[in-house]
């Protein structure tokens, strides 16, 4: 259940009184991760779909990339809210427990400029290449699809969402929750489960804003194509600029941003390929 | 400087060509905060105010509640983009390094369900009282006010922003970051370098949604009411109601939400404390 129902009082400016009135709200709990029974991380989300979220977040951390290297999946309820999951890997699986902390690829470690962030993620999950060629109106048509997917949204308004489509706009699956990144985790862990990695020829959407986790996580998956609703930030964009993904950003209604690699995006009068090659290079710094 | 310049390819469905602009984003690069030059944290932020959200995460992890037990902040310039900061502490403060990791209430130690995370969080920050009341029009007003002081928003859509008010309405701060989490640490860290603490009479409002976390941030500052923009979820809930918070949400134009604690909102027909004690028992689950 991913929607809990709480009372509330309304007002308008309008009224002189507010209104006692039932209220349903994104649901929102802690789930602790675990690899062979040791806890890895805690994560804030909306229940449901925790297994996706789980085997997402250890494909985007690095350690698992297909679903062959899991043995086995242990919902671990070590108390009645049961909000805790465990995964055993198969035997030929290294864990590196030293690499399951999120941000590992911002560590001090790896040096903190953005450069060196890039370069950093770049060492487990390369850049992608890919010739596929989708249309903008395609594009503009995936938010308000993703959107007709949303379950609970329409009732708390409260909730992210992250959809994966195919090239030619056929919704594969649209998760919610109330962090933007684990709704991205569920849709690759749903991926990873059901053996549809690599996503070649899939494009993820978000509801919200484009940030450097977004993109790494979509490089995990290797998606080579983003759509966001809201806005990018400037290390997604040199992210994606440098690790070959298209970043569509401001998909609304009836226009859009495309920030890198727009040889992807076919526009009504354009050849695919001709001008947009140079944008990227422009784009950089 | 929080908005970067990147070239984009624009384009609107009534258009066959898309066209090439400049664009502004906002910026997005990690921070390390360290304590007695031990790396604790990285988090991806907006710069700007490092002092201030590094503070502010100490803060409401709990290592420090007054700026007296700050000896010395250090930028520390590991590479060129300097994006490191040290804090020195006094002697006396002790520093226990194992509290030292974001989520540290959600850890496995203090059980996982929802009420024991509260549980958890009410051992570190109490629970707030407070006898204030602030009339329901005044709170319609913040988030235009929060707005206005927004100096990135405009220009690149892409940034959380978070602000404190005194009980008149009067702005005291206000700060934005790709992070929500680190725009109320901003203002949380302007407050305690400021030697504002506690926070007792001020008003926090932010532009996003409510989630845990922020209503924790919230009560680590000692703030009794916070006013959201969008949507809560239902821990940010069921936290405020158990920590003595006026959760406010939704707060849009002409209306708004009172979720909890609603006995410090006065409508332009009620006084204060009569039928809105009732909603906070029943608020509950």
């Amino acid at each position: 259940m991913s929607a809990e129902k709480r009372n509330v009082l309304r007002w308008k400016a309008a009224d002189k009184k507010p209104e006692q009135h039932p209220d349903l709200l994104a649901a929102e709990e802690p789930l602790e991760i675990q690899v062979e029974t040791r806890p890895i991380s805690v994560t804030m989300r909306t229940p449901g779909h925790d297994d996706e979220l789980a085997a997402g977040f250890l494909l985007t951390e690095g350690l698992i990339s297909d679903r062959n290297q899991i043995a086995q999946i242990v919902p671990y309820p070590r108390n009645p809210d049961g909000n805790a999951i465990n995964f055993f890997l198969s035997p030929d699986v290294p864990i590196d427990f030293t690499r399951l902390t999120r941000h590992v690829f911002a560590s001090s470690s790896c040096g903190l400029c953005g450069t060196a962030t890039i370069e950093a993620v770049h060492k487990t999950f390369p850049p992608v290449t890919g010739e596929f060629v989708v249309s903008a109106r395609l594009l503009l048509d995936l938010p308000p699809k993703l959107r007709a997917r949303q379950e609970t949204f329409d009732r708390t308004g409260g909730l992210h969402a992250a959809g994966l489509f195919t090239l030619r706009g056929r919704s594969i699956v649209a998760r919610e929750d109330v962090g933007r990144h684990n709704a991205v985790d569920k849709v690759l862990g749903y991926a990873l489960l059901n053996g549809m990695l690599p996503l070649n020829e899939a494009i993820l959407v978000v509801s919200g804003r484009a940030s450097f986790e977004i993109m790494q996580k979509a490089l995990a998956g290797r998606i080579q194509m983003v759509v966001a609703v809201s806005a990018p930030s400037s290390l997604a964009v040199d992210f994606a600029d440098k690790s070959g993904q298209t970043l569509v950003a401001f998909a609304r209604e009836d226009r859009l941003n495309v920030y890198t690699h727009s040889e992807r995006v076919q526009f009504p009068a354009l050849k695919a390929s001709a001008s947009s090659q140079k944008l990227t290079k422009k784009a950089r710094k």
